[in-house]
């Protein structure tokens, strides 16, 4: 029997649908992969009443664990703490040590503040050092500790209780599986392996097809979890599994490699980005440098978010304007005229101009209608030309007709351009 | 008394992390903005037990409607009508007349699969045609029909059952507005309203103190929901009250604006975003141009999210290297020599070189260190220099030193830069 988790996300702003949870998602994904199954993500709002009817519903579910997200800010309507002693049946107490130590912090940041207000101040210091009886503290990421707080009869659930803004939330997690109390609320859980196939190009029910097939073949998928999903354009198939079944994942793979063998571009759950960026990065470096219209720097972006992108993208040109795309990207005016500015023809310019303006290897050309405006019968939105091209020779060009909204229609651009980028990495090696 | 509902999502792919929910977010604004007070929203997986378990909590909490969306479809993990029936104690009966009216929109779309399965076919078919006694059928979007279900003993919760694809669930929840069914259940709602302000500057603390001095002075903030949430480094104050205290939410607003003057920069909920895209469309239309280094695109990608913006945005340059910030930018090599690439003059003569390279009225430069590598001890990771410069004179300038990985640096960055851009179009104006 495996341990069985419950999450609780605090937050009226969230409840409300103002703005989206992360914190839920990632929480399970990160008990699932230790072999924690997780029955229920509740979003709750900034109420006591609510909070701690939220508690009382996961703890009478059979559930040895339950982490709460939020609510552990020095104001008033930040209750988790409170709440979480009150149902665990441990009274607050005021740790002085913790007090100084997140003392020190917020005088740390106090340069940054103007009309800083000592009072305040203090008494949102006082409130964030209060701990349960028995908890176990997580040192504060940003001002806020997190707890761990064991059941009061060793019967109940533990109580993880960590900060809501994502940036601490992740690393505290780390902290918190360290301690000794996380340690024996995760006892019962098996270890599970995830593994993560990634396609593209196939939609999901030719997918959803192949896993019909394999399992009439014989392949027993019923003892693997096997999800599979549509994200960012690319296809997932995620699998967990219990260690002794790794035979019937290692055909499933097979299975999947023989129908969608060059639709499958990474079978150790590595991403595209990571692909390209490992290949960038080399020995030896490949400098790549963007000229992009309609993504308007989204490109580039999602090239230089990775830590040491600065070893190999030189730059970009963000070419809304024909002037720009003429006086940036080198682009013929002639080309625009002849072809327009959304065109296969001044796709091509652009990385062209690209490698030549910035002296890169690889150059990236994108050109597009985004919408919700600017779609024709011929041109419809959502129609994007794209071409990457190397110095030395070769180039991928694609024309797509991407569906969804302006948002969507530049995210999924993004995700076209990097696997052109990767089959023309894969082209030079080659 | 306002009405009380709950949400409940099912799906595994959801609970698991693997894809993120759109309908909880979107059915609790629908139901807040009807005057309904949502207590909770449960994501939970496609498992009998868990599903029931989840109604169970809802309705024991005083609740008046449950909302489900998902597992409608034709296959055996598809469960939750066959749950809400026997939770709501009313037996499952086949409606022949349903299962005509899916057969059609089946053999409508009969066309578009391939190796189509009859019997598999029929099954479902026959699976979603059985419907609770006693309830209202919403009729399918997809495939799906919805089903609104009434409490057995007019005391427990109505349950209105909705496909999971945003597509169905949104147009079905429109026609689930107008059954008798419905209405009943939603009788006890008051309309509420909704206000946000937005303030840049003040740390939450500060905000905090603010409320409490605004509560002494005898404001009865507790006739109000006011929730402060800090949202990619700016403050929100999001405020829902019964329209007869609206003089009360009159009080809170004085009182922020007299403490917060200049930080308070939107009292009626607009972005920054769309205070700046407003001033930029114009009349006069004021263009912008954009030269950046760490944020390696974001920032123009930011300016060129909204439908429209081709109008004022010129273009941009992503000058990651200092060839490119020389050549691109026009900055003067010997600048970057004595100062470094990272200095408030650097990021000076990127926005000047924006301006002239694009021809625009308004031009950014973007320079600084997002990390995890590249501080040093006077200028650590975090450490940005920002510029908006106007072409016909006139300059914002600021030195930041941001908190967080390399992901939120950039992010936080570019909410610093519309700030600015902001306060120079202000100054424009004035």
């Amino acid at each position: 029997m495996s341990a069985r988790a419950g999450i609780v996300i605090t937050g009226t702003e969230v409840l409300s649908g103002i703005i989206a949870d992360r914190n839920g998602p990632w929480l399970s994904e990160r008990l699932r992969e230790r072999g924690v199954d997780v029955a229920h993500i509740v979003i709750t709002g900034d109420r006591r009443d609510d909070l701690r009817d939220a508690l009382a519903f996961l703890a009478g579910d059979d559930i040895d664990l339950i982490v709460t997200s939020g609510g552990l800010g020095p104001t008033a309507d930040d209750l988790t703490t409170e709440v979480v002693a009150e149902f665990a049946e441990r009274p607050l107490r005021l740790d002085p040590a913790l007090e100084g130590r997140i003392r020190v912090i917020l005088e740390r940041n106090r340069a940054r503040w103007r009309r800083l207000d000592d009072a305040a101040l203090l008494a949102g210091n006082r409130k964030q050092a209060m701990v349960p009886e028995g908890a176990t503290i997580l040192e504060p990421v940003g001002t806020a500790p997190g707890l761990v707080v064991p059941p009061r009869d060793s019967r109940g659930p533990t109580i993880l209780v960590l900060p809501g803004p994502p940036g601490e939330l992740q690393p505290m997690w780390v902290t918190a599986l360290e301690t000794d109390a996380m340690r024996a609320a995760l006892a019962r859980a098996t270890v599970l392996e995830q593994r993560i196939m990634r396609l593209w190009g196939p939609p999901e029910s030719q997918l959803a097809q192949s896993l019909r097939e394999i399992a009439a073949e014989g392949v027993p998928l019923e003892e693997l979890e096997v999800t599979t999903c549509l994200r960012r354009g690319e296809l997932e198939i995620a699998t967990v599994f219990t260690p002794d079944r790794a035979p019937v994942y290692e055909r499933l793979v097979a299975g999947i490699r023989e129908r969608h063998g060059p639709e499958l571009f990474s079978e150790d759950g590595a991403t595209v980005d990571e692909q390209v960026a490992r290949v960038l990065t080399g020995p030896p470096v490949r400098t790549v440098a963007v000229a992009e219209s309609c993504t308007g720097g989204l490109m580039a972006g999602r090239l230089t978010e990775r830590a040491g992108s600065s070893a190999y993208v030189l730059g970009g040109a963000v070419v809304y304007s024909n002037a720009a795309k003429v006086d940036l990207a080198g682009v013929d005016p002639a080309l625009i005229e002849a072809h327009g500015a959304v065109s296969a023809p001044v796709a091509a310019a652009l990385a062209e101009g690209a490698i030549a303006r910035f002296g890169a290897l690889l150059g990236i050309g994108i050109t597009g209608i985004a919408g919700p405006g600017g779609g024709s019968e011929a041109k419809p939105v959502g129609t994007v030309f794209i071409s990457v091209a190397a110095r030395d020779g070769g180039r991928e060009d694609r024309r797509v007709q991407l569906a969804g909204d302006r948002a969507m229609v530049r995210d999924r651009t993004t995700t076209v351009t990097m696997h052109l980028l990767r089959a023309r990495l894969l082209a030079l090696a080659a």
